[in-house]
């Protein structure tokens, strides 16, 4: 089969640009209704993105590194979100982050199941770590633990989970009403894991869903992050600039996926894409600067001093002047890398880069008619940069409206992307294969019920 | 207005009774068989049933003390499902159990806000203490905690969610999009909460729905168990076999709630009833003891053992002998004390014991025709003993579909319950207030936003 495109679709309901609420087509109280995103979700399924991707935050972000700024300062829980959507769709596969930081692996590896099994086999974990010292506060905690304890956690949650997600075989139940036998005690499995941070018994008290196991979604760029998805992930969320550090991170992954004795086909890089799009550049140019023109400047400042994790005070700067130094911090460290470099090589001033990251908070933004966009998509897909995006429409429903309106049917006119879903399942419609049971294969050592 | 019953609808998809899914009746996969879900919401909002109530578990059931016995290995986290259901719906209520003992409370109280915005004011919390040594060992302990620690932790837990359910006031978003403010600081509020079991600074990311909070439910029947519910149960859900002991507890539990300056009208007394309906008295008999024909002899001694905290082993004994001494556990305690009284009160062998708890596990058993179902409950209701019903019906779909099509007419035409949804929310069909945010209202003290 030919390979094409995957797509990815970051739908937060008050909208991805900081300043996107205010804009007249986005409703003002899209983060908290509930019909706007089911209206999003049709759009979603009708345009035949794969998935409808959320991110997520455990604290209220006053530091405004979220997507949509204040209007995200409040919004639904995304697995809750999720599982309402689902019997409203049939196909569109359903991305949801949840963090390793501050919840119990049981809990997470039960409620993406749930999600699964509803879903017929349509959700997907993106595994991230909370990089938020609020988010601490809400946890019990003084403050954040370390960035490299952070992700021990993360690789442990995601181990545990796994294996919970193993504890049934698939044909385990057998439900024989003449006889009274349910199940078949020799195909339910205990984790029994005792590691750094969990202790877990197992079983978990739900079954595989059709596809096998949520698909795991990464995004981690450091050292750390990196490691953890070549090691666990199957589809990669990456923000890159230019096509030579999207090549770069490209290859790395698929070399370390292989280096783990992973098929580096199975693991997906899928870089974030904010598009602006026009039926002539000058209309696509004039959508930016429209939304450009509702950014306060105190939202734009809370905007780089939440990506650059908090500690980035421009207080008495003159915001046409150079970004001022800044020390890294225990939050998300490859973003304040990637500020920092986008200020740089663009010679932009504070106000310039707020404003070019408003839309996408370091993503890839790209203003001009279909056309032009796909020959960018293109370009990355077919020269080892992208296996699929993730495309972060600035405003809502408008910049889906336009994408899967325009874009899609310029990339599907190329041979570039499906004109019809391949199949029931997220795993399916990606092209990624069901994890094997892990017990089953015997890869895992069962241990005896109690 | 005239006070009418109120009625919960239990319907696990594996069905109450330990060998329902033996019945031809019943889907056997239906605990995880969300079209069956679906189908069991749609016919308990003909019914007009205020809530859809689900129990819920931390471990796979391996003592037999879970509802539906072997058929509820495995099954649907419950807010994931409800969520599901939710835009399913319009009217029918959503009573998800979820423990304090092995969750944070931001987690908590995040799920049930945002299955309470999806749902337009339908949900509510049936807040429980894990009793289970399964449980503890799937989330980092060797053993569970102490009886009194565990409800200590519980009666925190609620007081942190409520907090944080108050984070924003309802009017605290203002989104005017010509001056771009998107809400009032001064209207957010930290719970700044530190007590023996949490920390948790908030505000919570999710705003308050249209009834305010979810409603909450509890079941606990020990002294700490009714302290807990009089200080914050807003619906009690109770096991009782005779007219008596359930006015001792209705007369108890209203004193309590008087004596903590609630009204004692919004704490609703809801004990559970599990109805075989006949058109004749024969007919009811008949599909008791058919069921009761599918038990299986092991799944009969796991279900007591279960019921008993685990510790009854009843390996040896004459099954048509009484049910021997055993001491009682740091689990489920009153559940314990009842069983030993049921048998106790009817002279029953252990074979009879767990034929008769089969069906409800301890609640309520009636056989019968609609008027004499209509009889006990319209008596309990009237003598104080009730403010309505948690239905359990012993198998699924026909029971439920029994007392919707024959009992719930005869209630109507006692003029007992409605016709017709009074409201829109679970709060406005149950007549409970709505709850007043305590910051607005100056009983918490609201922090200063750092």
């Amino acid at each position: 089969m030919t390979r094409q495109i995957k797509l990815g679709a970051f739908l937060p309901g008050g909208g991805q640009h900081v300043a996107a609420w205010r804009h007249p087509d986005q409703p003002a109280d899209g983060a908290t209704n509930f019909e706007f995103h089911k209206q999003l979700a049709l759009t979603a399924e009708r345009g035949l993105f794969d998935a409808y991707f959320l991110a997520d935050g455990l604290a209220v972000s006053f530091g405004g590194g979220t997507e949509g700024g204040n209007a995200k300062v409040a919004g639904f829980e995304p697995v809750t979100l999720f599982s309402a959507l689902a019997p409203l769709t049939k196909h569109l596969g359903f991305i949801a982050t949840a963090s390793t930081s501050y919840e119990e692996p049981y809990n997470t590896a039960r409620k993406f199941a749930s999600l699964d099994l509803i879903s017929g086999g349509r959700a997907s974990w993106n595994v991230v770590t909370t990089a938020s010292e609020a988010a601490a506060r809400n946890f019990n905690f003084a403050e954040q633990p370390p960035h490299a304890t952070r992700y021990r956690r993360a690789r442990e949650h995601v181990e545990v989970v796994k294996k919970l997600w193993d504890s049934f075989e698939d044909d385990a139940f057998i439900r024989d009403k003449e006889s009274g036998v349910f199940y078949d005690t020799d195909k339910m499995h205990f984790a029994d894991h005792a590691g750094e941070h969990f202790k877990v018994n197992g079983p978990l008290n739900v079954p595989r869903s059709p596809q096998g196991h949520p698909v795991i979604v990464q995004a981690g760029q450091s050292e750390d992050g990196r490691s953890l998805a070549a090691a666990t992930a199957e589809v990669i969320f990456t923000a890159h600039q230019r096509l030579d550090t999207a090549q770069e991170f490209y290859r790395d992954i698929k070399s370390r996926a292989a280096a783990e004795g992973r098929n580096p086909d199975h693991v997906l890089i899928m870089p974030g894409v904010s598009p602006f799009v026009g039926r002539t550049e000058e209309e696509a140019q004039e959508k930016y600067e429209r939304l450009t023109s509702y950014i306060l400047e105190e939202d734009g400042i809370a905007l780089l001093n939440g990506l650059t994790g908090g500690t980035l005070d421009l207080t008495g700067h003159d915001l046409d002047g150079p970004l001022p130094p800044a020390p890294p911090t225990e939050g998300n460290k490859s973003r304040q890398v990637l500020l920092r470099q986008i200020a740089d090589e663009n010679g932009f001033t504070i106000r310039q880069l707020y404003q070019w990251v408003a839309s996408a908070r370091g993503h890839y933004t790209i203003i001009g008619t279909a056309g032009q966009i796909a020959d960018m998509l293109q370009e990355w897909f077919e020269n080892e940069a992208a296996d699929g995006f993730n495309i972060l429409p600035p405003w809502l429903p408008t910049s889906l409206d336009d994408f899967v309106d325009l874009v899609i049917p310029e990339l599907q006119r190329r041979g570039l992307f499906r004109t019809a879903y391949e199949g029931r399942t997220l795993r399916e419609n990606l092209g990624l294969p069901i994890p094997v049971n892990g017990y089953a294969a015997g890869r895992r050592v069962a241990q005896a019920a109690e």
